[in-house]
């Protein structure tokens, strides 16, 4: 169904406001008398749009990946590694990122098994395993598809105890130790000596793109 | 609190049930009546033993591994991947195991933060990869705490992907592919020529163990 653009807007603020609602009180607590009141839509909105709570809960977490801005740069295992850190530092404050990574970790907790959330982050890590490939970066028994996997299971565990553990306040360290780590058995030694593991950096792209609020990728 | 033999008896039968109602249900579908009505015990006597569905749900996810038998054998790396890969064939099968591990991932969808499932797992495998230390099996820019947190860390969310994929039927799979990249950052060449990594080894072992219903550790 071809939507009007301001139908379109609409549901990007419903989108927006369930964030909110779902990142502070989880699927259980979320009431959508909370997005109607924090958003000034209407309950007649929200049904236009969603035909229920679970409905609108899969379109957060589908919609994670909407508010970021990733760095750029030359395709490969630097692009990658910067994206884990510049993520890491996103989980520390982008509502809709925090709300879509929330809901997909509880998902079993309202009945939903749905592997869309994580399978786009396995696309994405696998693009740029293949850009290292192509340029001679990873070790020859590398199987791409497979670390891809590996690295989005490593990640969605260091993210859940360090958010248990630290509210991820020691994120971007976790995920400096898991690539130390991990490069000895994916990247060969040439390529090791040639990347950077600094969390400030991601820190530093993401304060430059600060008001500037298009879609990632 | 010192329990009489008899107290601390139904309180494990009352665990035992809630394990199975919250592995099918999750938290927030799990009703106190189902778990009365599954055991024969009273509501009396759950809210003799626990204050509550929130405080019985703790106590599921502090009990995940007493029904466990881990792998005996010397202690060090070897152990710890053969402790690893049993669990990973438990988790398709122990229900007290699944719901506990359920409920820790869950936790945050009924309000509670509790690392306390997941750092018993960091001591176990910290204590392995200190003996792995002792005899020269690590590479010398390994620190074992870091290490042991990373692999609870890798572990969850591999089991949280496959749960989801595949409803853990590939998750053996995914924890030998999980050590084969991350072994080459953490092992010597030496140790990691003798490491066997065979997802049967722990299935063999865990099938001459039926029958015997011994708690773990």
């Amino acid at each position: 169904m071809a939507e009007s653009p301001r139908a379109a807007k609409t549901r990007e603020a419903i989108i927006q406001a369930a964030a909110g609602v779902f990142e502070q009180h989880g699927y259980n607590g979320a009431r959508l008398s909370m997005i109607t009141s924090r958003s000034g839509l209407t309950m007649g909105a929200i049904y236009f749009h969603f035909t229920s709570k679970d409905d609108l809960a899969r379109a957060v977490m589908a919609a994670q990946a909407d508010d970021l801005v990733l760095p750029d740069g030359e395709r490969g295992l630097q692009r990658l590694i910067d994206i884990t850190l510049y993520l890491a530092s996103e989980l520390q404050r982008n509502v809709l990122l925090r709300a879509g990574v929330r809901l997909a970790i509880e998902q079993g907790s309202f009945g939903v098994r749905d592997s869309t959330p994580y399978l786009q982050w396995v696309d994405r890590f696998r693009d740029e395993l293949g850009a290292a490939e192509a340029v001679g970066d990873l070790l020859p028994e590398v199987v791409v598809a497979d670390v891809a996997q590996l690295l989005v299971s490593s990640y969605s565990g260091t993210q859940l105890l360090s958010e248990i553990a630290t509210d991820r306040a020691d994120l971007p360290e976790r995920i400096v130790r898991m690539w130390t780590y991990l490069l000895p058995g994916i990247a060969t030694p040439e390529a090791r000596t040639r990347l950077r593991l600094e969390p400030s950096v991601a820190d530093r792209a993401d304060d430059a793109d600060r008001g500037n609020d298009q879609p990632g990728r």
